[in-house]
């Protein structure tokens, strides 16, 4: 089994523990319409790459073998029991929240295969679906059985994660209509958007367990592969058939969105926003596109993104010294380089 | 200075230090269109009942005179010291975010006397204000330096109360397309909406400041105001001259919102969907407002929901029996008279 494979194995365990722990903490109840709504982007997919590092996480911390414990029982440091796997769903509620909201700001109309839910539903039951999945991930942190000073570090880490992803979601929107962004705050927004909530995922573990040096190690390493999870997202968008991607390939350049591709491509005097003149996804051809690539792949851009996510890479593994060295932490070591190894 | 003068005064003093507080606590930072979005309606305006109510129920526990204590250092049981008034701005920033999100979902283009948010801005930016609001109200009430056993209790409470307005908003959306909504659902739709965020604000300081046997007496005490509360407004809606109103008079009855007064009127036989013919604020004339209001006066129902809402200020007054008799303590009650008997 190659190392790529065994981390495969590992997200697809991980994921099966999240999606039933799913269904057991956000039961679909009265009333029922809100909570379908709430649960619809959740059971339409999705990997759980940021619940399975917290999981990971916490199976590093505590030197077991991966899956060994019982993640709702979970031995913290001075040997209580946590249930991490409370904190693993919080992670994912709010990964899901924001996907709603972003969908309805975005105008998107898809998302993991399915209608978005404002599609599916409607905008204001999707703009309730995310504010319900928002205080039930708050809930649902509180349900750890750790103690309460840890339990309260660990919801101010959330909370203040939430509020850095809705400053990221602004500057996004901001960027749309911005002249040029320059590298270091398209950088940040990434940071915000995406990269703190991998922290959260990775650092959390540690705080409701009770290893604090493990803390900010942990938090840089969620803060490096989320950099680079977000470039190798918009790597993907211009280097991934259209059929492998399950959307128009382009649609970034198409949309005018800014990527680390773009801003780069910019500053190298590239005519950025005239690459592609069809300004719909629908109308746009693959020559068109395989055309525009060609230009970024002449300026560098391509391979300067490349270059960086696999830098921010680097750093994150570096982190994971400071942990101990077992079979959990080498899957999050591959967790970081699947990252950037992914084709979708 | 009659009782009503008195209590009026004590709103207007809290709403000062409320307000202060509010520029304090949630200062306009980078990205600043999206912290001016989110003070937008926080600064238009707002008697700040709920974290009045917090504040007074922190004096009446401590058994102080109103105000004679700094509300940001404020005498725990254990005279340990409590920021309340983070606890206070909590409540209003989460007042505040229903608040956006509710007008984006009712299509509402005026809310305190200006624009709404999505007017004043647009729908991305009200939904994005909201959201940051929601996560500052979490970080804010983790901030007033209680035990961290207390500030769990607090935290857990404010985000069920979160869970429960969503609820209690999805009803209410629920109830515009459904044929016929008994009493009992529509009490129950606003306990959900309305009242457990007054419970919150009341029962919060006792959890916070160690007072564990008031905290029951005194969230009964916000639930049945918060009741009464909403029923008031509904009423209001009737009877307050339009000019006083700010809105057009019986604007609820044009667009076919469930009340207490509708429901009740409705099971005396009353055609309520056709009480009244303009399906629009501006078409509609005071005369076939005037019309609409006698029948439902002549069927008893505008009687029975003034009934109800002063059985539910004497059951929440009973409550504060469980306090100490102190000035805090009149107030409380005199903020449950002046529930019902607010004119606007």
């Amino acid at each position: 089994m190659t190392r790529q494979q065994a981390v495969e194995e590992t997200i697809a365990r991980c994921r099966q523990q999240v999606n039933d722990a799913i269904t057991e903490d956000l039961p679909v109840e009265h009333p029922e319409r809100l909570y379908e709504a709430s649960r619809y982007l959740l059971d339409a997919g999705g990997k759980r790459l940021r619940p399975t590092i917290l999981l990971l996480g916490a199976d590093a911390l505590a030197d077991v073998d991966p899956d060994s414990e019982s993640y709702r029982q979970f031995p913290a440091a001075d040997s209580k029991a946590v249930d991490v796997l409370s904190a693993a769903v919080s992670i994912e509620i709010i990964q899901s929240f924001t996907l709603i909201h972003d969908d309805i700001m975005d105008d998107d109309d898809m998302r993991r295969g399915v209608p978005a839910v404002h599609r599916e539903y409607d905008v204001s039951t999707a703009i309730l679906a995310g504010d319900t999945l928002y205080s039930k991930a708050f809930e649902n942190i509180l349900r750890t059985g750790a103690p309460p000073d840890r339990s309260v570090r660990a919801l101010s880490e959330l909370a203040t994660t939430c509020t850095e992803i809705c400053e990221g979601q602004s500057l996004d929107i901001e960027f749309e209509t911005r002249e040029s962004v320059a590298p270091e705050d398209y950088l940040e927004m990434v940071e915000l958007k995406t990269a703190v909530l991998y922290a959260a995922a990775a650092s959390i573990p540690a705080v409701l367990l009770g290893y604090n040096d493990a803390v900010d190690p942990l938090h840089s390493y969620g803060l490096s592969i989320g950099r680079a999870f977000q470039i190798q997202d918009d790597l993907l968008d211009l280097t991934t058939p259209t059929e492998k991607l399950g959307k128009q390939r382009g649609s970034d350049l198409v949309e005018n969105k800014q990527t680390l591709i773009t801003v780069h491509a910019r500053k190298q005097g590239v005519d950025v926003d005239n690459l592609v003149e069809s300004d719909s996804v629908d109308a746009v051809s693959e020559a068109e596109i395989e055309q525009a690539v060609g230009v970024l792949e002449d300026a560098g851009s391509i391979e300067y993104a490349r270059e960086t996510a696999r830098e921010f890479v680097a750093n994150g593994k570096a982190q994971l010294d400071a942990l101990p060295d077992n079979e959990a932490n080498d899957r999050l070591l591959d967790i970081a380089d699947y990252l950037v190894e992914r084709e979708y």
